[in-house]
């Protein structure tokens, strides 16, 4: 059962013993954990003064990652990185994760092993503890499904529902590169030449996603922000449940959009445009925040303390005004949420 | 996005307008709960005085469960036990729970709504709150992933690995009525006759498990019993994590089993031994629990009071002695763990 090479399977080391292997891998010791891995249900303690968090994400083989153009590794960053979003939109410190996976025969357990060190890498800046899972067989793809768990100081989370009308509009980082890294990776295989510098950077951005934990915590902790959201379905439909949550209106400045020099060549080269993958490209992890006006400068404060870019791309209006990029010329566009996402592509 | 006919599907609701109608199906309301479905995370207060418990567990598509023979309510009911289960055998109280799933375009949302339905109607004579999930397309299987928290008074959970030498073994119910309902399934379809008496209880069993909830929580806080665990994988497979976690032995008297009359009838018509089907027949969500035999009659109060048999099958015994199955003739038999069930099986 203790066998590692890579000529044992999930046959022969079976379920069992696949979670004990796991276990020794991700060993637990937090005096914040009674129990973790391995009894009916992991048991905890809640820090005083503290509210918990806790949040789900299911990824799936052919929908949402494709292990033809990334290692097993990748995706565990960012199944990782995915879940540590979450946390941080919320402003909160990511405590306890639970890594669920339903697994083909065919997929050899070094894989299963990479993929775990890879949620292990971008958990483990933060401390974060593994204490639970469930693994199953799967007829056909790979499912993965991961729950967080983190608190907040009581009253200080970042919620989607309190965006006030004048708030300045924030995201950190870039937008879009992500996305344009995903369609170098789908397109490569085919062409196998050796990427260039612009294209590595774009793919690294869709391969190891930061999450953004630090900018998140201050922002709660200093109360500078009204509400937040991570751009995992792209910031045309993120800052659209903001606004809905809110009951407000948003407009975004087209040129104020953060774009990489890259993201930039990327497009020329492409013939499509920055701002259409900055808006519509989802899984860049970045956070979405509104924050008063009195706080601007603080905020930028919040960038030059954590390293973080931190943009202001517009401001929260009356429902009425609607949701609108506006462009120099004076050109309006109405940014909509597209719900049909995960059930129409691909 | 509000259409409920059976013309709708998940390319016409979308993601997004499938989880808005599942949280009017199911809303929440508890103050328990600061923030529910719809933020990044959900926000939650922990009760005084007790600890947290967490469980996730994942069922697929031809694996776990076949929509030919259990209706999308039944698995909905089934999911939900599963999980129910988890924290029972830690003497817990079931308070919230996360629901995930990826679903092909096939599944129409009724089957969808009807799905939730029976999550819900297992989990509704415990007051849960659904908390948060995810969704997503999936290419082929529907997987779903639950997880469930609850709560235990500080210090009263029951773990696997507190079983000490000498205590006694009890079980709740009957055992292996549920693998017999699912053989009676799996085979029904080919013949279409309908079912005797005996075919309905034993299917029921397997569709519609009971949660001991009840049980657990009076084990746990009237200090009864040492050890408990929920029968999920089937006896000799689960009395084995509670020997290995405690380092201690087994011994079960054959004879003592509690079997149901419709299983013993199954078993002379199937010219099986009901024995063997108790003993590695899944599923059950009976729990085993050990408690010192200075309890053995308030053990039996318990089940006085919450109306669910309980039965002394056995023994603690010292790690040396093994785990062992006894019959009257003096006979003996190895209790071994199937650890390869999910990956070979099916």
């Amino acid at each position: 059962m203790n066998r590692s090479s890579t000529r044992d399977s999930l046959k022969t080391i079976g379920e069992f013993g696949l979670i004990r292997q796991l276990q020794r891998q991700w060993p637990t010791s937090s005096p914040r954990i009674v129990t973790g891995i391995g009894d009916d249900a992991a048991m905890l303690k809640t820090p005083p003064g503290q509210q918990l968090l806790i949040s789900t994400d299911v990824l799936i083989e052919g929908i949402h990652f494709d292990l033809n153009y990334q290692t097993p590794k990748d995706l565990g960053w960012r199944a990782g990185v995915a879940n540590l979003s979450d946390i941080a939109a919320m402003g909160g410190t990511p405590l306890y994760l639970l890594v669920s996976m339903a697994l083909p025969v065919r997929v050899p357990p070094r894989h299963i092993r990479e993929l775990y060190r890879g949620i292990q890498a971008a958990c483990r800046p933060f401390n974060v503890e593994l204490i639970g899972g469930d693994t199953s067989a799967s007829p056909s793809q790979i499912f993965l499904s991961l729950t967080i768990m983190g608190s907040t100081r009581v009253n200080r989370a970042l919620t989607r529902s309190n965006a006030e009308i004048g708030d300045h509009i924030f995201v950190t980082g870039t937008l879009g590169d992500a996305n344009a890294g995903l369609r170098i990776l789908q397109t490569h295989s085919a062409n196998r030449r050796r990427p260039s510098a612009v294209e590595t950077f774009l793919i690294r951005r869709h391969l190891r996603p930061a999450p953004r934990i630090h900018v998140g915590q201050l922002l709660a902790n200093r109360k500078l922000a009204h509400a937040a959201i991570d751009l995992s379905d792209g910031l045309s439909s993120d800052i659209g449940h903001v606004c809905e949550d809110s009951r407000v209106g948003a407009e975004v400045r087209a040129t104020d959009l953060p774009l990489s020099s890259q993201l930039r060549a990327f497009a020329r080269r492409d013939k499509t445009d920055p701002v259409k993958i900055a808006l519509q490209g989802g899984e860049d992890y970045e956070l979405l925040f509104t924050a008063p006006a009195k706080h601007h400068q603080n905020v930028l404060r919040v960038s030059e303390q954590t390293k973080v870019p931190i943009t202001c791309i517009g401001q929260i209006k009356p429902k009425t005004f609607g949701r609108q990029l506006v462009f120099p010329s004076g050109r309006k566009q109405k940014l909509s949420i597209e719900s049909f996402r995960h059930f129409n592509s691909r």
